[in-house]
This record gives structure tokens, C-alpha cells and sequence, in this order.
């Protein structure tokens, strides 16, 4: 027998916030930073799992303590009964009598949870040779269904329903599988438009994503009226008519607000307005999205957990899912919530940039389209090109696309000399900074 | 000047899951914790501000982190400043660029919010020479209004509409407070019907609480049907036909299995059917609410923030608002869902139990029911009888009400050898046991 012998975590920060990469209207100084967990088997020979959840500073090291408490859940089980059912596991980890008062599954809690259960998946797919995507996207159906925790969503997702779904899309697997690996993923591109770059560098950036063969772009909005014009303004003479241009608030507006702005931002033809108003506002976005059709409603970085997802589904609050791969309780509920989508025919962008990001959503949203999605149309990877360096295996983007990784696990096991440097508060990079 | 000096913490916690005092269908060996914060100033001659967030053991740590990565928004700050604009010292903690990200507003960096927020007032409460719940009573409309942050709230409630609500009700002030002075709090009784208690404790609790003067009592459901509807058969064998029965889930049903259950359940005639389903569900809640009319739908100790509250009103949802005094940011917050619950015609009838809920919520209804409410119908206080002897000022509950508390502050302040002896894992208490 072998046994999951620790978990080990790490409080990871980039001071991201001394170039303003990242800053948006409702986060103006973001260090983007990792949660980071270490899952280590008491066989030597055995790889490791790494898994992180996604911050921006300050309280990650409450999610580190989170992670620490999670630990106990899982530390000292057989690692082969571990794997064997995912599904409980992760239910296990959501469902203490104790610990779930903090969220329930919300909050720094649920966030440890999913660097836990994706370290899990991690170590999982290394065992078995091979990048989670294909890990997945491998298994049968029934296998699938039996990852996922349906509590609180049978009003509007069954077991049975989610069978039909997957087995339906059973044929196309292997033609999908080899058309993405030749095509690679959509992606658009968040890096261009951050609220605290100036003109210059908007354009700067925007030109040489173009170079780099993008076709969608994401801005920022949020500040005044009269701002955000002249960003969409300049943005629009850089790319184009044709091109898509999507629009990122952050959270910043109430619900009036966010209906009245859309209505004057309509000008530039917005693909997509994301995180209009506050995350947890189902109704809001419901509203909104009535009032900005047929610009989409977006939203998901901040959607706690598949009852809010359910809910925004449910409402047709949203016309693009944007699952988060560490915001909810790691891959399983992930699956949960792709599985929805496709029942409300909504197409799944998954949010990425941050650190680490764009590393986890490539094998979600390959798995998504191979397995899940009913078509590939109208769905984008989000795309941000910074500190993919500090990845063993960062991920490869070209001519607007990401190529699929093939490298086992789930990708975001940090070079040691990048979590060395990194480490806060005691870390060269921050004792210096 | 007077400057913040400090915000102790502290892990505290009662070993009540040795009884099972408490348990529930989802909670079924809570040990009732708290995660306690002091606010001391650089005053050696001033009062100190007790506060604490309410937990059930295990995470409680998490909290108490959450606590001390939060103390620097507030510590060193002019004590005078603050507390002539506590609004803005309430958004401080809610809004910091990062640390919000591992909510926002909602888990353990909320809870921690609560207790820092629920602090500061203790002790302006106590610099005053008031209970809070006067200290409140006493406020102009304007005044109230400014302590509530109304962002995400202006699609449901304006501060326009919060003043006029306020002033509508400013005439009848003081004959309400003479009124309840004189009366007390109406209160229900929840300690009658623990889930892990057998069926002779029950009836002894029962008997205990009719003796006491008690004429509102819970019990809890969601055990097997059999199981729930011979405990309601006990209860209502024990209380008779006229007296009030309310029945608890705690979040254990689907939204298809609630409407069931509560169709089977309705024989008993429950007053209400509590948390039937997950606390993020609004449109399950309002499905539910539509199902199993005229039973009205209640939750409130698990809503996360003051969105979630605007969307079970807005919706429909809740005919009951359970407000819980450190699930939400503090005092501010809850006024906010005061506000709320009024514009929606809805009674409040506050969460409490655990440790220190009672202490805490009896200042929130006394205000609400003299300053906001539109009049005292149907407006009951949780009460249940453990753990009140660890505070220095008690709750009085006789005849099935509460005394109004006339110590100055917010009633939470434990009794220094309680808080000493229950220091977890240290204390004597968890050493011992």
C-alpha cells in the first residue's frame, strides 16, 4: 500500500503590482500569487502532485493556512483508494462537519480545496502518463459522472442527464481530439488592455498581439465614462471592425450602472461584457443581460461554486460560462459545471491570465471541447502572457492559439528556483523588493 | 489622539460536540467556537472592543488567520476618526485591492471582517455608555444611512428609500423601546430538538422550555421521513395543536427532495421550513417558497452577504429573514439587510444559538423592531440555552423573551477564565479532554 504521506504548501508571490500588469478598475495593485500545494506519496519513486489556488496578494497566506487544515482530510489515506474515487475524495474535502461552516464551499476554504484536489489530479495523471486533458478525456462517461458531487443541482442537472450528455458526444472524441491537436485552442488576449496602462503601451501591446496572429481582444472598463470611450476608441482603431473585442468591468458597477454603461459602450461593438456587477448578483446579471442583449453577459473568475453557476445558467444570466480552475473546488466540480453548460447550451471561455491560469484552463477547455461541447463555436481560452516562464512545462501559444500540452499532470508544478525566489515573505525577491 | 493599539486574537472553542449539543443533518458533532478579536487603543483608561465570528470548530483557525491578516487596515489608525465614520472604516475591510479576492465578501475573510467590525463597535458602544442596540436607536435616519455601504444594492434598495423608511418610523420610536423594555424580545426555542438527541431528551427539553414559558419551538428534519415525522409527532404530542412549530433542514435537500419532504412534513403544520436546501441558492429557494406555501421559506444564517439577501427578498425566496450577526461584515451589513427585509415586507428573526449568537443578536432585533420594522408581527429571536455562562453579561431570556441588555457594548465580551480555559488546542478544557 502507498500512502499519501504529505501535503506540503507554500505562500508564492510575483510583485506584479510594481508594473501595474493585471490592475483593473475593482483590483488596482494586484501581486499575482499561488497557494501552493505539494502532494508527496511515501513511495521515493513516485512523482509528485502540484496544485495551486490563484490571489493576488495579500490573504493568500489565509488560503495557505486553509490548504494546511484540508490537509488532515487526505494525508495518511491509501493513495490507490484515493485515486480510484476521485469523486469521494473530493466530496470528503467539501463536506467536513467542522470545516464547512467557513464557506460552505466559498471562500478561502473552497480556494484550498482546489489546489488539494488539482495536486491530486495532477499526481494522478503523472502516474498514468499523461496531460489531464487526455486523462479525462479517455475515461468513459459513466467514469466521468461518477467524478462529480450533484448535490444542490439535481433541480436542474441528473446524473442521467449528464450521462445522455457525455455519451452523446462519445463518437466525436477521437476526430475532435486530433483536430485540436492540429488547430490547437482559440485563445483571446486579456494583456493588452489593462486599466493602468497608458495609450502608448495599450497600443504598443495590442500591435504586437496582432503580430502574434490574435483576432480577440479584452479591455478593461470601469473607469469614466469618457475613459472608457476613448480606450474602446483606440483599441477599435487598432484591430479593427472585424476583429472581436470583449469588455472586462470587474465587478465595478451596480446593476442600473452596469445597463447604462453597456448601453453607451454598444458603439464599439462588445463582444462580451464580463463581471458587469458583483459576482454573486444571479438576478443582476439576469437583468443585465436582458437589458444588453445582444451584447453576451459574461462571468465565472468569481462564481464560487456550481450553485452559482447552476443559478446563472438557470436565469440565462450568461451567454459564456467562464469556469475558473481554482475558484471552485478543483477539477471535479470543473466537470460539474461544464456539464451544466453544455445542458444550457452555454459556450465555456474559461478565465485565465493571473499566475498559473493559462497553465490549468488549456486541459479544461480541451476537455471541454472534446467532450463535452456540442460544437466548438464561440468558445476562447482567455490568454495573458506573463509569468509563464516560471512553469516546468509553461504553456505554447501560437498564431492566436494554444497548442495542446502533452507533458503528464496538470501543469502548474513551478520551476524550484521560480517558488525558491518567490516565497513571501522570505523569498530574494521580495526581500530585496 | 487615541490611536488603535492592537487587535488581539484568540482560538476559542467549547467541546459541545461531547453532548451533541447542537448537531444537525449536515453538522453532526459541532464543537461551538468563536474566533475572538480585542481592539485595544493606546489608551490605557479605554474600554476594550470585544467581537468575535461564530464557527463550529475545525477552520476556526482560519478565521482567527483571516482576522490577523486583516488588523492592519485598522490598527494605528485615530480611534476618533474611525469611529465618526465607521461606514468607511466597515468598506476599508470589505474593499482592500487584494484581499479581496479570496471572497469577496463571503467566508472566512468575511467572518473575520465580522469580528473586527462587530469589535470596534463594542467599544464605541462602550465609550458611549450604551447598549448598542440604544447606540443605534439613538441615531438620526442620516446617520444610519451613512453606515451602510449600498454597493450592489441600488437595483432594490436606494439610500433615498432607506432614509424614508428610517423616518417613516422615527415618531414611533420611543414608545416601541418603552414597549419592549417592558415586554421583551419575543423568542422561539431551538435547544428542544437537536438531532442527536433521543427522543426522551427531547421531551424533557420539551417540557423543560413549556415550563419556562416558551410557546415557539424548532426542531430539526432532514433525518429519514420516518425519523422526521415521529419527531414532529413527539413535538407536537408535547406542545399541542395552538403553539407554534418550526422545522430546521440545514441545507440537507435538493430542491426537488425539499418540496417533497415539506408536502409530507406540512401535516405537522410547521411555521416554517428553515435552510431546505444550499444557502447560495436564491432561484432553488424562491422554487421551493412557490412549492410549499403557505409554509413559509427561512434561511439567512448562511447568506453570505447583503447580495445574496437583496436576491432571496427580490425573488420572493424567504417569507423569513434569518439574519446572523458575524456571517455578514458586522453591524454595517446587517443593517443593510435590515433595510432590505423592510423595503420587502419581510420580518427578520434573527439567527442565533452556537456561542456568543445570542448575546449579539438581541441588539440586532431590539433595533430593528424600534427603528426599522413597520411593526413587531411575526417577528420571533433564536434562542438556545447553552454556553451563556462564559460571558460577562449574560443573556436574560424569561417568559420566552428577552430582557433587554443594558451593559454598554455589543455583548460578546467572554469572562477572562472562559476565554482562557477554552483556548484551543492550549487550555485546559482541550489538554484534558
Amino acid at each position: 500500500m502507498t500512502k499519501i504521506r504529505a501535503i506540503e504548501t507554500a505562500d508564492v508571490r510575483f510583485p506584479t503590482s510594481r508594473t501595474l500588469a493585471g490592475s483593473d478598475a475593482t483590483h488596482p495593485d494586484p501581486d499575482y500569487s499561488a497557494a501552493y500545494a505539494v502532494v508527496r506519496l511515501d513511495d521515493p519513486a513516485a512523482p509528485e502532485g502540484h496544485g495551486l489556488a490563484f490571489t493576488i496578494g495579500r490573504g493568500n497566506e489565509i488560503v495557505v493556512a486553509a490548504i494546511e487544515s484540508l490537509a488532515p482530510l487526505v494525508v495518511g489515506r491509501d493513495a490507490d483508494e484515493v485515486f480510484a474515487d476521485m469523486g469521494a475524495c473530493a466530496r470528503r474535502l467539501t463536506g467536513d462537519g467542522q470545516l464547512r461552516w467557513i464557506g460552505p464551499e466559498k471562500g478561502a476554504i473552497h480556494m484550498a480545496t482546489a489546489a488539494i484536489v488539482n495536486a491530486l489530479w495532477d499526481l494522478l495523471a503523472k502516474r498514468r502518463g499523461r496531460p489531464l486533458w487526455r486523462l479525462l478525456a479517455e475515461m468513459s462517461p459513466e467514469e466521468l459522472v461518477g467524478l462529480i458531487d450533484f448535490r444542490y443541482l439535481t433541480d436542474a442537472l441528473t446524473p442521467t442527464e449528464a450521462l445522455a450528455i457525455l455519451r452523446d458526444r462519445l463518437p466525436g472524441r477521437a476526430a475532435r481530439t486530433e483536430q485540436l491537436v492540429e488547430s490547437g485552442l482559440a485563445a483571446y488576449v486579456t494583456s493588452v488592455g489593462w486599466i493602468g496602462y497608458d495609450d502608448a503601451t495599450v497600443r504598443a501591446r495590442c500591435r504586437e498581439a496582432l503580430a502574434q496572429g490574435f483576432t480577440r481582444f479584452k479591455m478593461k472598463v470601469g473607469a469614466t465614462p469618457e475613459v472608457d470611450a476613448a480606450r474602446a476608441r483606440l483599441l477599435r482603431a487598432e484591430i479593427g471592425a472585424e476583429r472581436t473585442l470583449m469588455m472586462d468591468a470587474n465587478q465595478c458597477w451596480d446593476v442600473p450602472e452596469a445597463i447604462a454603461r453597456m448601453r453607451d459602450l454598444a458603439a464599439f461593438d462588445p463582444y462580451w461584457i464580463e463581471e458587469p456587477t458583483s459576482p454573486d448578483d444571479v438576478l443582476g446579471h439576469a437583468a443585465i443581460a436582458r437589458a444588453v442583449a445582444p451584447i453576451r453577459v459574461a462571468t465565472g473568475e468569481m462564481a464560487q461554486n456550481r450553485v452559482i453557476f447552476k443559478q446563472l445558467l438557470q436565469s440565462g444570466a450568461i451567454g459564456v460560462c467562464q469556469v475558473d480552475a481554482c475558484r471552485l473546488g478543483g477539477v471535479n466540480e470543473v466537470l460539474a459545471v461544464l456539464l451544466l453548460a453544455a445542458k444550457f447550451g452555454v459556450p465555456v471561455c474559461p478565465h485565465a491570465g493571473g499566475v498559473g491560469l493559462c497553465e490549468y484552463v488549456q486541459h479544461v477547455a480541451a476537455f471541454d471541447q472534446i467532450a463535452v461541447a456540442p460544437s466548438l463555436e464561440g468558445r476562447f481560452t482567455e490568454f495573458a502572457d506573463h509569468l509563464h516562464e516560471h512553469f516546468v512545462h509553461p504553456v505554447v501559444v501560437e498564431r492566436g492559439a494554444y497548442r495542446l500540452p502533452e507533458a503528464p499532470g496538470y501543469g502548474v508544478e513551478l520551476r524550484p528556483e521560480s517558488l525558491r525566489d518567490h516565497l513571501f515573505p522570505g523569498g530574494p525577491v521580495w526581500r530585496e523588493g
